[in-house]
């Protein structure tokens, strides 16, 4: 029953079939390297805007514009 | 003073009166088990959309496709 | 498959049968407030130090000195 | 590489200046304090609807008709 | 820059390999499905002890008991 | 009401002054930024062992090792 909390910036590009990859992905991984039940894993994956999240002190948004 | 987060999925049927009876129901119960200070009992619900929800390896958006 | 997590400080007074307690009420709170499935239901108690929660810019520890 | 997470309501008044601000000022205090490295301090703020915020057993949404 | 939490119980069997496995494969994902930058992915794994996770409102420590 | 959540490896060397300090400046900060109630503010500080936590796929223990 492990929970796997995925924190990723929201860019309005991750398809829903790149979520159930996700899902799919780390339900494997726990299983695989720990031999957990893949039934009771849970997955949650939070998009954050880009404004809510900084690196280095700057914020995504920042980051992106200075790239750009 | 604990700190309390609920996480369930976005579905579109959870109403204002519904989350006072989880902020409600969430305090009481730090309250009655350890006697916890109501005033400084912190709850927060997380809504998640389905299509970032897995459990099993699959999304919830896929497992209420299954379903119907 | 609500994830409930429960944040409390450390004060070593907890016992099994309350934590026990905390993950049944959480449990049920879920399941009589929203119908949610009791069996994939995870609840999760984090129990943190006092010298490693604040409230009001001060430690619980130093607040726990400041009340005795 | 310290990871912060700053959880405030969502009462549409917070600008990106202000979560700029935030950004910096939690990645300054890291690295003022510990010494951490501002390259790799992630800071992520979450914004909650009012709604599915309780404190004292009350969501924000009722504490502020009530102040109001 | 994605963050990865994945929490698990404390039942005193995970190798620092183990963890290493999770950690890796964890930033593999992300760099595999969504092209993240495996230098700024951060992943924290949470052990909890058995007393401290419930699935079902019973507690993980009960549950072991009575598969025993 | 703010809640501040701040992870940090685990290395043995952070003093309760320091934790004090971390307290004090991340609620002086969204008093600042956002004219948060100081007394409702809660700041929770999270230890994590250094096998516990990875960034670009390799435990801070490793990187620990290579680095001396």
């Amino acid at each position: 029953m492990p929970y796997v909390n995925i924190k990723i910036t929201r860019e309005g590009n991750v398809t829903p079939e790149q979520k159930q990859a996700l899902i799919e992905g780390a339900t494997n991984l726990l299983h695989d390297v720990l031999g957990k039940n893949k039934k009771t894993t849970v997955v949650v994956i939070d998009e954050v805007d880009t404004d809510n999240w900084g690196i280095g002190g700057i914020s995504v948004t920042e980051i992106r514009k200075r790239n750009n």
